[in-house]
């Protein structure tokens, strides 16, 4: 990949726009019965002739034969190398959720539980308790402070939570406190690193006074904390590529890392149709847009092929409003592949259509696996994507004399 | 590529089963009178039906324009990078040999050799002595013991030997004796680094000691070491990515590299049909199979290009027995090129076909380099041929959340 400095010092500011169109989990395998893939299947007019007019290729989100969570595979659509930038969970968890993560924080994933008399967890969910009560246990365990570090408790869904440390000093190499499993009990968070010795004591700290105020909060009577992480420090797109980027995403954690990522997040509703109008509606504001469909990967991992293919003739449709909107660049491509016969992520490659009154077409007549075999960007690291989309946008001076 | 490191912390072992067979030295190029390469040439209907069905491309053993040698290019199939893990000539001469090699060995190729009376060499090999003459001087300088250093020599073929030094703080970093032409005196072996003194002294003793025994053994009267080298230290196939991994091979070279990175080395014939045989006898004791058949590279290194088609006809008739333990993953390929047109090993991409349940086909028809170009694994590093293996055999976790 070129590597962000590269870009950084290549980037300019220029009036052009780009919208980058990720289709979560888009690529997928072919159902026996007809030989076609998902995308294959779906009747995507529209689609077809931006691959027409522009150049295809199929991509490798973190490399070939590995299948990437949806966090590493959207940071290298962004651009940013997703082995070295991999995300910690307690850092997604809470980015998730719309909170305002600070450098130096160190967050974990929390659970609420249940431990026997003998204090051996017997139920790492506490019987999955409703999200109310989520919100009511937090709102007991927020504010404490422990040795001058403030102990953040944030809901997140049913049983889990989501607990930020804020003081000086804090580190988040240390072990977690779930066993991840019933019968033994949680474990004594241990520092990883000698300047953790300290983050350790307090988590335990924590832990143990929580346990203190959810008595006669049955069904559950403890917590388990695991996943300790950092926000950790990048430049943002507005840094290496100077742009303006905008997030248009409903589900919550392709938000936060959109926002780790320095894009302004977008206020949109759930549905296809709704995300497209809030785009259209902010177009004059942002030079970057990137636009997140969810219902295709959710559709692969249940195994409903055709609920997958309704999903992509519906972003088919809704597209024709982006064509409209005569963006310099448009990009259309998924996170990852998420076959439905695999009703899971998979490491196949994912297609990439990008199109742009600057590209050089190649042979490549419709927008499916098959096809972009033949595309002009051949096969390629998705980290290179951003580097293409920058180039076609006329936003990257030359290299070099 | 994808790192070790990264290989290591998704695999998992798993029962599916994955054969790799190499036909050494496969890609070639077109007889001008028909076009058509040895591949090409060969009628090989059980191999166009994997390809068919499976997804294929051409590889890089090195990278592009780099001519391999057989160990950096096995090295590379394997997952490992041929660079930085390219192995001494000494080593590669003992593994070839059947040797336990030791972790701190140092091991030098040797020639029995003839200098003149002035002490220049003057026949670097002594006229090829007989093997037998070859074996019995070895024995009169095995087992010396230099500065508590102990010496063992075994015989190769002819005139050549390889010689190990055994014992504490030894090092690789000297230089050779031969002076790799005729009418020069044998060098002093040197130090390369400080800590290598010893060694160099050391192994100038052996070389003065040898000459002492070996008076009266006309027409050897001298020996020559170059390549000293140790046996790198590298995690094995079942480190990294958790297999059991079984070698069916002949020629002593692929053997001993096989077992430096940890297969089972398996008792077998010399024909291709016993290598075959001997794979689907011990089938079931482990779930990588790495299968070499050398026929075709010998044969392209001779010219001979019909005996090269000849080879490869056989190889497809053969992998109906493969075919039929419906192993998870076949990958057939090579390690390098051998055109007969060249007489010797060369930079061309390889063919690679993936034959899975899990691999997205494409519109590969047959097996063969022009084919192979539209192949859906586009062209890829050799050391990428693992992860998508592994990847297929569903032995890889995801990455990232």
């Amino acid at each position: 990949m070129v590597s962000l400095d590269l870009l950084q010092s290549l980037s300019l500011v220029s009036p052009t726009k780009i919208i980058l169109l990720v289709i979560d989990g888009l690529g997928g395998l072919p159902r026996p019965e007809t030989g076609k893939t998902e995308l294959e299947t779906a009747k995507t007019p529209n689609l077809d002739r931006l691959a027409a007019s522009g150049v295809c290729g199929l991509s490798d989100p973190v490399g070939p034969g590995i299948t990437p969570g949806s966090s590493p595979a959207h940071m290298a659509l962004f651009g940013y190398d997703p082995v070295i930038s991999n995300i910690g969970r307690g850092v997604l968890e809470i980015v998730g959720i719309d909170f305002d993560l600070q450098p130096g924080d160190v967050v974990a994933r929390g659970n609420f539980c249940a431990v026997d008399k003998a204090g051996l967890v017997n139920d790492r969910r506490a019987g999955r308790i409703p999200s109310e009560k989520c919100v009511e246990l937090c709102r007991l365990l927020d504010g404490l402070v422990i040795e001058n570090v403030e102990i953040l408790v944030r809901p997140v869904r049913e049983h889990r939570f989501a607990v930020v440390f804020r003081g000086e000093g804090l580190s988040s190499e240390v072990s977690d406190s779930d066993p991840q499993q019933i019968g033994a009990p949680p474990k004594i968070v241990s520092a990883l690193a000698i300047k953790a010795a300290r983050t350790a004591r307090i988590a335990n700290q924590f832990v143990a006074q929580a346990e203190v105020i959810l008595v006669g909060h049955f069904p559950v009577n403890m917590i388990l904390l695991r996943g300790f992480s950092q926000r950790p420090v990048w430049p943002t797109m507005g840094e290496i590529y100077k742009l303006t980027p905008a997030a248009v995403v409903s589900y919550p954690m392709y938000r936060g890392l959109a926002r780790l990522v320095g894009m302004d997040v977008l206020s949109t509703g759930n549905g296809i149709e709704e995300e497209f109008r809030t785009l259209i509606q902010n177009y004059k504001k942002y030079d970057f847009f990137f636009l997140h469909i969810k219902g295709a990967d959710a559709a692969g991992e249940d195994g409903d092929f055709d609920r997958k293919v309704a999903v992509i003739e519906q972003v088919d449709q809704a597209v024709t409003g982006l064509i409209r909107l005569q963006p310099d660049v448009i990009v259309v491509t998924g996170d990852h592949s998420t076959p439905a016969l695999l009703h899971a992520h998979s490491w196949h490659p994912v297609p990439v259509l990008l199109s742009s009154h600057w590209c050089r077409p190649d042979g490549v007549k419709e927008f499916s696996e098959l096809a972009c075999i033949d595309g002009g960007l051949g096969r390629l690291p998705a980290t290179n994507i951003m580097s293409l989309v920058m180039a076609h946008a006329l936003k990257l001076k030359k290299f070099g004399a």
